[in-house]
């Protein structure tokens, strides 16, 4: 294949050039913080779209299709005329030539910049452990929330097959990995799936039979959240018929199962076809180049150490936010991801005003919630405490405030109605792919 | 792995066992006229899903999501409690121990049956040039749908960082072989993208500039139709912005283009990207054993004679609808399918109930539409021929009536308004897998 270099040629009349690396919460929204800027803001991802990523499990478990929650990225940028967006993986960054290489199939790109937002996010992390990946997926990508979602709906058509009786619990039994708001989320729809919404599907197999399983090494679930918040959440999951199994570590993943290790150093088995892994984030490799050029270490999730206004050490132009960013154990939330982009941008304004003094990043904290079942979410808001009904209803306020700014918030309050005032789930087809058919059939046989 | 047989024993208080293989129009249709009959119902298809078909071209073009037109097989079945449905690829049929084979992973399957329903339908035929298939999917199931709605977002998005003048065009070329419904379909939906949906999208190319080209080996488009409805057709393509080219024989088929060879022996080579297969239907491959087992030929399209009840020659249990049949030169639409699937669970109510003399299946002809943009399809319904917006009108009417039966109909309403009064196109995400970033992401770092 042919690689061409394009260069964009610095030009005393073009305008400051700030390049962007991520489409995510905190890339986009920086982004659109400088549609006013006499700038020009390029966006680099190896998608086409922003995503929403707080919303993943609900395309996982067949509440939501993948472009609710997943605009293309130019589309939303569309009426912001500074703005251009292009596809590629970047595969490098040089910060003393100021330029950004990506890569999109046969095509490398070469963008300069004058300055450089790096949001690039954080992917799954298996803590070393990465021969795990084939058989628990994490829940970080579209293709994550697909792969997923063709696993759990196979899974009980697998179990409505197996006739053989000490086969088919392995079938039925789901483990999640992470007893975080992910971890809680996917539980908490995978057992509304097996009690619920499978009800009636099935012949040969009860659904409600499905063990669900949530793991994590510490001692409570949603351990960000308050811990009378963590017991009225334990309690309802287990209510729904999770079982939650805590201060266990995973020691390994297969096909057919897990193994776990307790407290105390007693070893189990866990027979089960469907993995989860919601443990673990680990920021974009990225963050290793710019930290060694920085000349600080990276943290122990790959984050780069900042400075207070999100630059990167002696590198006033170049910017680090969202999952990539460590900065006094901001967490990894979409909500930090878009505050520090817009900060980010904003810094890059004030400078080019000729401001001098760096204004630090403020993080407003907007709260925490989690939403478990269909009526019941728990909320943390500064002193406040919310759960059950309350809290849900807060949560889908919360939602549907945001997503005023989706062009699918119309279809995505139907397919919220289907599941929540219904039992039923418009969106849960799976391709062959990601079924598990594994012989092409007669209508894939022409497929290369 | 493991491979275990099931049998399921005939047993004297067991009702009649009939087994239906594929849940496409044809399946679910015969499955459905079954509702109320002394009989069992096993539905086997190797996805999960019934597939609306003729409308996987907005899948492809991101009108609708892959839930919209593939509900789960079982969901649509739930009430119907003599039916269950087995997820599996068909591998064999004994017609002597009247026995279907499945698989699904390492499971095999062994159903009995006492009536036979061969419902499995058509793959894409590349008339003996598989090796095209790489290069030009065709539009069959939904893995084909989101592989070319990949393709064909994604080839804008190589064109906008495209910066050499000659490589640009093949990225913005688009190629479509085969001129019926399918293929005018995709045509006029690509050309809608160009002018209208991306119009204000990229910054570097304007989406405009795509050539979009409908080749047929035939001498008119939609040669279904009545010849007058052709031209009209014909006209309303060129005037969005198809070429249209007649009466070429495809020779090539690869990564960059396309090679053409005209009735005048001469040949052409068009650079094009992307290429769309509407050309040919094959048969599922399980025709060829049944009609070795009744003695007659496969059609060139790989369908079965079958005798004027849809039943198998020597076979009265057997029957073969829909796409796989061959009766009368009925054509391989869906609403053959569904009465050709209803017809043949009639005939076995018929011959339950005691019945002797075979009921010949009566195709009661609704009519043909084929929509090329918004405002303009051509519709024949027995003499009467309707073009523009009136012929647009009734096939909205016609699919909106038919949607009522499924469960997202108003998602779906609400898609088609996106697209239909606004510009916008509201499921255009892809998978990093269909998209062209050939490298994996940090994010995907942790995938199998």
């Amino acid at each position: 294949m042919r690689t061409t270099l394009r260069r964009v040629q610095a030009n005393a009349d073009e305008p400051h050039r700030v390049v962007i690396i991520g489409s995510g919460f905190a890339g986009l929204f920086a982004a659109r913080r400088l549609a006013r800027a006499p700038v020009s803001v390029t966006v680099v991802d190896q998608t086409m779209h922003h995503l929403f990523q707080p919303l993943l499990y609900q395309v996982a478990t067949g509440i939501l299709s993948e472009g609710e929650i997943a605009p293309a990225t130019r589309d939303v940028l569309r009426r912001q005329a500074n703005a251009s967006v292009i596809l590629g993986r970047v595969t490098g960054i040089d910060l003393e030539a100021r330029t950004v290489t990506s890569r999109a199939i046969d095509r490398e790109l070469v963008t300069s910049y004058d300055s450089l937002i790096v949001a690039a996010g954080a992917g799954s992390s298996y803590f070393g452990h990465d021969e795990f990946a084939t058989h628990a997926p994490g829940l970080k990508t579209v293709d994550d929330a697909l792969e997923l979602r063709g696993r759990i709906f196979g899974a009980f058509e697998m179990a409505e097959i197996e006739n053989d009786p000490q086969a088919r619990p392995a079938w039925l039994s789901f483990v999640i990995v992470g007893a975080g708001a992910t971890g809680v989320e996917m539980a908490g729809q995978i057992a509304e799936l097996a009690h619920k919404t499978l009800r009636s599907d099935f012949r040969h197999i009860n659904p409600a039979d499905a063990r669900i399983l949530l793991v994590d090494a510490g001692p409570r679930v949603l351990p960000q959240f308050d811990e009378r918040l963590s017991h009225k959440a334990a309690d309802h999951l287990r209510q729904i018929g999770v079982e939650i199994h805590l201060n266990v570590r995973v020691t390994g993943v297969d096909q057919s199962g897990i193994d776990l290790v307790t407290e105390d150093a007693e070893h189990q088995r866990i027979e089960a076809r469907t993995k989860v892994w919601a443990a673990g984030v680990q920021a974009s490799s990225l963050g290793a180049l710019l930290a060694d050029a920085a000349g600080v270490p990276l943290d122990r999730g790959g984050r780069v150490p900042v400075m207070p206004n999100c630059s990167l050490s002696g590198r006033p132009e170049v910017f680090v936010v969202g999952d990539m960013m460590s900065l006094r154990d901001l967490p990894g939330v979409a909500e930090v991801a878009l505050q520090s982009g817009r900060h980010a941008a904003g810094e890059i304004e004030r400078r080019l005003a000729g401001g001098t003094a760096p204004a630090p990043f403020r993080y407003r904290d907007l709260g925490m919630l989690a939403s478990i079942s269909k009526n019941f979410a728990v909320a943390e808001l500064g002193p406040i405490r919310i759960w059950g009904l309350a809290g849900w209803l807060l949560w889908l306020f919360v939602h549907l405030t945001f997503l005023t700014g989706f062009k699918n918030r119309i279809s995505t309050l139907f397919h919220w109605a289907v599941s929540f005032i219904g039992r039923g789930r418009a969106e849960r087809t799976t391709t062959v792919r990601e079924s598990l058919v594994p012989v092409p059939g007669d209508d894939q046989l022409h497929r290369g």
